[in-house]
Formats: structure tokens, sequence, C-alpha cells
């Protein structure tokens, strides 16, 4: 499975993926996902909202437990986020079917779509729209860099959009889900290569707009500039000085006006990423950086303005099925994520567990994001004995 | 004709000018001009790189005083640089005429064409190809930001690409040039709102490359990260440390890869535009902030890669010319500036001199650039006077 998926939608030039929600890479990813669905003698579907299902036994009978991830990249993402979960769903059928193992309820797996929001930039919107969390009018406003909307685009890849949105019907016919994916970090060890997921820290978005004051880079004096670029860099700085075990802070993105080389900027925007172990700590952090911001603001002439864009609450999963799965697995470890997931947003309908895998670069997001062949089989293992626990006689 | 020419190529939105090189604002710009050549009875001719010429008097005699300027503006420029020194040239010929002076040279009013280098990226083309500075070749190779060569825009714009490159026969033919122009800083007073340019401080941009490794934002522990956004912030705030009154530095261009929200950068690159009031002091300021770069780096995880894309050395004007009009003017301030000019072009051919006029704002390359109409008329006095005794019996 995983050489037939390893060239599709590889960038030559960076190594990484380009499987974008309802680009031709991703119809190679669904085209292939189907094939291993049929080739399984599984019953394959699509749902209203372009997920794909692979049923063993009948969907209708209700009670059916789940797993799956999603087929979808980042930009230049790597290999390992979210295929592994769904290869491993099909491999963990596999071996379940070599252990003989007696389904007494239906088994899907699933691959949900444009989990990344890389094209729409909005995440997870096959399972929040599945899930009522994101609306049919929303996602009819959703649109790609080429401003083509999301559902011309569905169209386009042959999904009839009319149909988008909740799907109450289908999460009801669902006992449990079960996530498996890569991790993003460096928590699990060679000789705990498997853990379970305790929850997923809450994180948001915040957008800092530094206005300054657009002048000539080679005849301004240093007295009378306002420039926004120096109170960016230290407020990049005060939020890596803020940034620690229990919280995370970043500024991955930027966009300058006028951007010229010898002009002072205008206005500098930079996007801060920050997750927290707890909300109370999240906006603790936030506000601490704002609050530098706003001081730096003041040395330099330069007003800040500040935008949360999204924030995405903390995601407690299940704890009867988490602690169901640690049994299972003899004691693996509970480590927390900062990343969101589908299982992330299944976990407000659907009981939801997730299992991860050992990442010894600890990096992902990234062509570099790895897992050893040994770990993916011992997560193949773990998933099959999950799935026989909660499926089988 | 002010008022004629303020509304060509502002932008509604920013109040800004988008003049560039052989667009259509430029067009009109260009038309403006020769109109006011020919209701002047002055004769009118486009050389062969695109420069407008305004003569009285026999273009072929030799000998002859220029003076002039450019019409075109960086993106959202403002309305003063460059147009003022062209109407003021114009005005100083009225003034000239009503004083009913003789000339006993020819005279000549220039507009240079793409002098900021908005389009292109390459700043003084007109007098940088006169001057041989920059050959045909060179700007034959030369494309905007959608991929139009140079040669195609002239030709769109009806001007002949074929004979484009040096010019020293009409270069032998001037005597003098004098530039008036805005202050691009705020040295000059009520009292003093003119002055005259001592020298142009040499300048450059050197291109500093981060490259760090991206990953997730919400999941890579902060002791894991090699994130170049924090090198790259130190590198801005150490370049503001280092300037002063003997130099300037300014980070006002970013780039950033994957520039996305919750990702760590993979690369950020930072232009820095520095200049100094003598070359030794300049190289001393970038080496400084490239070792403060190279030691952030090392804290960092990052490496920095630091690239000169351009320099331009000292512009020393011509002594004599500038101690004439300093006489002329009767003691007017001698001021330097850290911009680029097509006067700093000529002045390696051609005896060469500039006059600023007060901006009060001091802001420059931005709508906020502004003279106030009584500097402006002392302005046209002044190059009047000084035209008078370089031209006149």
């Amino acid at each position: 499975m995983w050489a037939e998926l390893l060239p599709v939608g590889r960038s030559a030039a960076s190594g990484g993926y380009r499987r974008h929600a309802w680009n031709s890479a991703d119809a190679e990813c669904r085209a292939w996902f189907r094939e291993q669905a049929e080739s399984r003698g599984l019953a394959y579907e699509a749902d209203r909202n372009g997920n794909q299902w692979a049923w063993l036994g009948d969907p209708r009978a209700g009670g059916a437990i789940v797993t799956g991830s999603h087929l979808d990249s980042v930009p230049d993402g790597g290999a390992f986020d979210g295929p592994l979960g769904v290869v491993s769903s099909f491999a963990a059928l596999d071996e379940l079917r070599a252990r003989g193992a007696e389904f007494d309820r239906p088994l899907a797996i699933v691959n949900f779509g444009d989990e990344e929001g890389a094209r729409f930039g909005v995440a997870c919107v096959g399972s929040r729209l599945t899930a009522g969390v994101l609306s049919r009018e929303q996602a009819y406003e959703l649109r790609d860099a080429d401003g083509v909307r999301l559902p011309d685009a569905m169209e386009r890849a042959g999904h009839d959009p009319a149909a988008i949105g909740g799907d109450d019907e289908r999460l009801g016919r669902i006992a449990a889900f079960v996530e498996l994916h890569v991790e993003q970090g460096r928590y699990l060890t060679e000789e705990q290569p498997v853990g379970v997921a305790g929850a997923i820290w809450p994180h948001g978005r915040w957008r800092f707009d530094f206005h300054g004051e657009a002048n000539h880079a080679g005849t301004t004096r240093i007295e009378d500039r306002r420039d926004p670029m120096l109170t960016f860099a230290s407020t990049v700085l005060a939020a890596r000085g803020r940034a620690g075990a229990d919280a995370l802070a970043t500024f991955g993105k930027v966009a300058v006006e006028p951007n010229g080389t010898n002009a002072i900027a205008s206005l500098v925007r930079g996007w801060l990423d920050s997750r927290a172990a707890d909300e109370a700590t999240l906006e603790r952090v936030v506000a601490q950086i704002g609050a530098a911001a706003a001081e730096y603001g003041g040395r330099d002439g330069v007003r800040v303005e500040l935008t949360r864009e999204s924030f995405t609450p903390v995601v407690d999963f299940d704890v009867p099925l988490r602690d169901r799965l640690a049994t299972t697995l003899g004691g693996v470890p509970v480590l927390p994520t900062g990343a969101g997931h589908d299982a992330g947003i299944l976990a407000s309908a659907v009981p939801t567990a997730m299992l991860f895998v050992r990442n010894p670069s600890g990096v992902s997001h990234s062509p570099a994001e790895y897992a050893q062949e040994a770990d993916c089989l011992t997560g193949v293992a773990a998933l099959a004995d999950v799935l026989e626990d909660l499926a089988c006689r």
C-alpha cells in the first residue's frame, strides 16, 4: 500500500506532498482508497461531504466501530501525517482477518476529506461538515487562493456538493471512532513506540497588525521613524520567551506592506499560533504577548491591533474508551497533543480515541516527518488489538 | 501644471501614485511633458533610451545647461518625488523669461525614464543606460513581476527599444546638470527651505537567508525547534541597534517559507537596506549586523547566508559647481542624502549638482510626502537663479 501511495502528489522540487482538497493528487489518493476497499470486498461509499467509507458488515445496523484518518497534506507536507492512519486501518483489518477474528459489529475505515485545510483555509472540513460544526452556508463561502469556491472545486472533482452538511444519522450509527496518527513531536520512545491521546490542547490563531509609517529607508532619520518591523521583531522574541513546557507560541506567517527593500514598512502583519495545556494558560500567554506587543508599539510609535482569528477549545477524548484502549494495549503512555484532528471534531458527537505512532524526527508538516517500519507495524498490531476488542466476539 | 499632474496614476484606494515605467500612467505623464515643452515653443525629443528632452536653443551646439528630474513613482509613492523637479524646471524657465533673461547657451529640461525602478527592479534605468552604467544586454534581460521584458514594455508603449544603450555624444554636449528634488528627510528648515546636495551616501542591499527547519507549530517542543523567525527578529533589532547618525540600516522586505500559520518557517529571507556617510562605515555596519546574525543563528540552530545584491559607491557631486550654486544662492546649507538619483548616475560623466526643497513631513516614498507651496516657489526661484547664472549673459 505504501509503495503505491508514496509517489502521489509528491513535488520533485521540495520532496514534499501537495495533496490538497479536490486537486488531482487528492483524486489519485481517493481512487487508491476505493481500490483498497473494493479489493478487500468492503462496501465503498462516499458520503454527502465527500468523506470516503469502506464497510465490513451492514452500514445501517448501527453500533459501528470506525477507524481511519485522512490522505490530504499541508503544502509540502510529509508522507505520514494522515496516510499512516488510513494505511494502518486497512493493514489492521488484514491482520484481524489473518487472526480469524469474528466481527459482531459493523466495522468501517474512513478517509476524511480536506483535513489539513491547505486549499480553503479551514481545517477538518469533511468532519466539521458531518458533525455540523461547519455549516453548509459557511462551506459554500470558502474560496481557494485562485478564488475557486469549495462547491465548485467539489463539482469539478466529480462530487455533487448539493447535499453537503450535517449528517447526524451517520454519526448516530457509530459506537466508537479510533484514529491512528503519526506523532507530531518526540514524546514516544523506541521502547514505547505507541501511545494513546489524552487530550488535544486548546489552540488558536491571533493576528497582530503592526501599523507604522511608510518612509524612505535611505533618507529617514532613525528618530523620525515609526518602523513596525521592529515592533514585530520584539514581539516574536517575546512570544518565544513566554513559550515553554506548558504553552507553545509561534509566528510562522508574515505579510509586509509595501514590502520594498528601500521602504520602511507601513504595516507588518504577524500571525501567532498558540496552544497550551489548558484554556486559562492559553489566554494568559496570549494576553502577555499582546501586552508586550503594545508596550513595544509605544516604544516604536507603532499602533498594534490584535484579532483572534480562530479558537478551538480543549478536546478531552472519551475517558472510558481511552482507558479501555490503554488496558487492551497494556499500559501504553497517554500523551497530549497540540494539533487538531478529525478525531477532535468527532469527539463532540461520538466516543473517540487516538493512537499515536512514534516519529523519531519529531518533525511534522514537512518532508522530514518520519516513522520507522518497525514502529508502524507495532502501530498496526496495536490498532488491530483495539479493533478486535471493540468489534469482535 | 501641478493641477494637471496630480490625478495621473493616483490610486483611489491608497492615495499613492502608481506611475511605473511604461505603464499607462507613465504614458500620461510623458504626454504631459511633451505638451509642456511644445506649449513653450521648446524643441521636444525622446532620446534612444526613452528619456524626454525639451530644448531651448540648438541641442547640437554643445555646452548645454540641463535641469529636470523624473515623473515616475515608487508603488504608492507621493506626488513630489520626481515631479517637483520637472515642474520646477518649467516654472524656472517661465520665471527667467519673465525676467527677460538672455540665454547664451542651450538649455534643456529632461524627464529621465524609470528612475524608481518600481517595475523592473533596477533604479535609474534611463540615466544608467545613457551613462553606459547599465548595458543594453542587461536592460534586455530585465523583466517585471508578470514576466514582461523591458524592451517589450517599451515597444508596447510606443518606444522603439532597438537603439537603447550608452549615449556619450549626448552627454558630451552637456556642460552641467542640476536636479531639483523634494528633500527626503527633515534637515531643511522653514528659515532655510532650499539646500544644495553635498554627496550621495554609499548604499546597498544585502539579502539574509535564515535557513531553519519546517515543523508543526502546535506539536514541536520548543527545544526541538530550529525557527528562523527568531534569528530574523534578533537580526532586525541588531540592525536597529547599529543604525544612528552615521549609518542607516533597515529591514523593509521579508519573504517566509512556507508562510503558514501553523508551520514553523523553514526559511525567512530578510533584505537589509543600509547606507552610511562613507564606505568604510557602511562595510563595518553590514559586517557587524552579519556577525550578529551568525551568532543568533548559532543560538537558534539556523544557518545564515548573506548575499550582497547591490552596491552603489559614494557619489561626490562636482565641488566647483556645488560651490557656485551655494554662492549664487547666498550660503544655503549643503546636505548629504541617502537616496539614489539620476543626478548621482550622471555625476560620473557630467558636472552635476542637486537642489533640495524642504519636506516638513520628512516622509518620502509615501502619500504623506509633502512640500508647502511657499517652499516650492522658493525652490523655483532658486533654480531660476542657478540657471540664470549658468546659462545666461
